[in-house]
């Protein structure tokens, strides 16, 4: 009999079907507003949501690989090299490197430097009178080598600690206000040049339009270089044809220009070229290259539909949904004239306390009155669903 | 009196549970239906996006550091540089890379270049038949150096402006089909290999065996260079077992084969090595090198059980269950024969209007006399669930 | 009269509002754990998703560039090179990178290398006896060189294959344990230094601080090299002001230190420099480098207010006040003494079926009795609402 029962209550259960009771009210002003606030959620989900925002979609990162490359020659006519040809092979330091390439385009040069004694340059710290002044082995980091512990002459005037290091010693001054490259251009091999209102979508780019797209000046930032990002994005909706996919290209200089809170303004670094002369003697030219390096950095992703984000969202909708109804509700139950009789419609009571406070049930008892005029005895049974104390009121 | 009105209006909605009223409709045909579709929805969520999708998890992306190393010798026989021997620090250039490394695999090589005046090499605009037709200091972006203005002899046929340059020039011509590396391979200390089937998870590969998988030939890709990627995709369920995370390598080309949609085909660059001859002349050899950039992109995310993620998509799906409800109501309101018992028990109407038309409700007293009969003059009062203006029908 | 039914019909539907209709349970224990689990909801939705993971906001990923510089002195006096200088220019390898810098902490040195034939390093399978023992062209992977076919002597003892290769070969031992590096600053400019408790902003390091950091002894790791990770996390809230953002620095060690388990330990590469010697002939010093590569690895989001992710984690948790529901319904209707009476007042039954069983209409009827006392014989008529094939019983 208890399996019976129980199998009994399952068939019971699965072929029932549960659908909340509802109240319609049908009212100008309710309606109006009802249809108005599901007009606005629905707008909201379907237009914002999926359309707009393409919420309807699964979206993943851009993924990629950059190839560079740079054309163009540069002339110097400068007291340390004489008059001087740099091609690329000379100004791209190093000569390939991935999403990224280095232009020279200043530079202090030391020549036929080789490891031997001399004296450093003079700076706080390095200055000297005697031997006592210079300690052995000392090493300080902004100097050039290791001091020997001897104090010798650096110039008529300046007596400095000697050190073994790279001789003659970098003067580490300004940057001089050269011209090395006005005019590089970017893989000429097509004849297209980047113009974006002309040619968006030409791949091939004029450093100093780079630049100033940027809102700089290619002049000033060459002396003392910079870091310039090329920043390439990617935006593809999968679902539409793939001819739509185009990178967006955009420039900005990615360097802080303030001298003041900056610990290294400009970009540079030093690099040198390393010789033997006829002696089998290493000798080295030390160069501090200032430079532009162009960093490209491709972002973006990609969007295809995917219904779990549609579900997501359209289920987060349609919980929304359900704030109107609290709204209306609201309104209706405390704004509205017949708001008394709305809310008899809509609630039933039921008492679970021993004791009802006559205060409340006051409240409610005056309403019913009103309504069930005029009542026989035995109405309880036929307003069993409205609400009423069942249990309290006897009949 | 109004404060204790107000605290005990608090506290009666503080002890108070809402609960919907239900109309519970038992029959075969809308039963099935109801669980069917709830069923649907609830594998949908429960097995599709939680167990399939992981949609219960949190994800982040993976931040990765690659070292790469090449080991391998070739050899070349050719007319400039006679039979030579290429190591790792010949074709690795440069040495050291991030993510990333070079590999030589032809090469245009101009040996002993000085800084000098010779003619420039032949094409459009640096033809010429006298000094008139070049100008000094003009800088052609596909020229190799500044002319002079002097229009000089380049062969016995051609004449052409003189450059102050790097020369001899290099003579930009197809690269010589070489057979520079025919057999590289990647850290060979372990003795295993990586194999797809085999081995899949061991980090030592072929490089031919990568542009192979690749769906390339290593020896055609080898003439003029290309960029290959190395996918290592790390897809970590860290609810699972460590052991269970494994990188997954993949091998694509990413440079565009297509020579007629492509500013530059294959992947070369310049670069020199500087010498000093024995008058401390500076000398350069120009190496115009061709080789297979490989890039090693690591990607992937790692998904770990986070409740945010899990509610989200429980709620949504809740909320989903609510369209079943809308879709049953429709079949059960609309299609089933006893749609009118269930519309009269399942709504119940509540007029605002003042005026209520004879079209609106000679709709609906028709079903009210169907289904109240016998009925009384005064059916309105015992038909108060229903609907009735309650107000606007005098007793 | 059809398109006025359709017409009226619309309007009809648009001017009206639905709203479910509410049995509401007053109880102390009902009405405390419905209130209870609202507000654990609640406190979850707007406390944990919205305020403490910042469920309303939108992210992105950061997209960065990093320039690096490094500065210091290293001394060291060997048998091979004597007493040397080491520089920026020396020893950081390439002289410029993208997100990595590489510092050599040790080297194995091979002077004056030229292209030649010596006998290969004495390992397996290049041992030999008799010219027959080694094949000419051959070239193992682990080799120097290109066989040339000839057995030649190595030393008093050992006897191997020739090969064509950069002579004299490299004996490729273990490094020896130097200190070339140990104390190298960064851009020394300003006079801060990095420290996590008083200087945490300070974007100057010490490699030394940045090893100890992450548990490693700078010493032991400079021997074989290694790589280190400069993880700087940005995490930006946008809604706040810019001046909160700020990044932070964690280090820790990349390489895998587990000798066993590790294809290539440390961290090296070889490098050569290359030089015409007075016979105009190539020769070059190879140098196997042994160093600390310092990947800097940029990471982090940042969060701005956005009505999407807001609405969508609202309507979810809205979703999940209905499983409120769920939850104290069973309890009301389950484990409350008056749950009859709930049951009652919330559940209203209508069959579809033909022939009800006795078995399910006995269920129901048993409990009907109890709730409608006084119930007359003809009690199906006056309990119209609760369950009832309303057409099959005729009044």
């Amino acid at each position: 009999m208890k399996t019976r029962g129980c199998c009994a209550s399952i068939c019971q259960c699965f072929f029932e079907y549960s659908t909340p009771k509802i109240l319609v009210i049908r009212s100008f002003k309710v309606g109006t507003l009802n249809r108005i606030t599901q007009a606005l959620v629905i707008a909201y989900v379907i237009g914002y949501v999926c359309v707009l925002n393409k919420g309807y979609q699964d979206t993943d990162a851009v993924l990629s690989s950059v190839t560079t490359k740079v054309k163009g020659i540069a002339l110097t006519n400068t007291s340390d090299l004489g008059l001087r040809i740099w091609d690329v092979a000379d100004y791209v330091i190093p000569p390939q490197e991935e999403n990224s390439f280095f232009v020279l385009t200043n530079l202090l040069i030391t020549l036929n430097q080789t490891q031997s004694h001399c004296p450093e340059v003079p700076k706080t710290g390095f200055d000297c009178t005697s031997d006592r002044d210079c300690k052995a082995g000392s090493r300080d980091t902004r100097g050039n080598g290791v001091q020997t512990g001897k104090c010798v002459k650096y110039s008529a005037v300046d007596k400095t600690c000697e050190v073994l290091a790279w001789c003659p010693l970098e003067l580490d001054k300004e940057p001089p206000k050269r011209n090395i490259l006005p005019y590089v251009n970017k893989t000429y091999l097509e004849q297209c040049v980047f113009n974006r209102i002309t040619d968006p979508d030409c791949p091939i780019f004029r450093l100093k339009d780079m630049v100033t797209e940027a809102n700089e000046d290619f002049q000033t930032m060459a002396v003392h270089g910079g870091v310039m990002g090329v920043q390439i994005r990617w935006e593809c909706d999968l679902d539409m044809p793939s001819s739509w996919c185009v990178p967006r290209y955009t420039f900005r200089r990615l360097d802080n220009k303030d001298p003041v809170n900056n610990v290294a303004p400009g970009y540079n670094f030093r690099f040198a070229k390393y010789y033997k002369n006829g002696n089998n003697e290493e000798t080295r030219t030390l160069i501090k290259g200032f430079g532009i390096r162009f960093d490209v950095m491709v972002f973006g992703q990609a969007g295809k539909f995917n219904i779990v984000p549609t579900l997501l969202n359209v289920g987060a909708g349609l919980a929304l949904l359900g704030l109107v109804t609290v709204v209306c509700d609201w309104i209706v139950l405390t704004c509205m004239t017949k708001k008394n009789i709305y809310n008899e419609e809509k609630y039933s009571y039921v008492d679970d306390f021993q004791l009802v406070s006559n205060s409340f049930s006051n409240l409610r008892m005056t309403c019913s009155i009103l309504l069930i005029v005029p009542v026989q005895p035995f109405w309880p049974k036929f307003i069993i669903l409205d609400y009423s104390p069942v249990f309290s009121i006897p009949l």
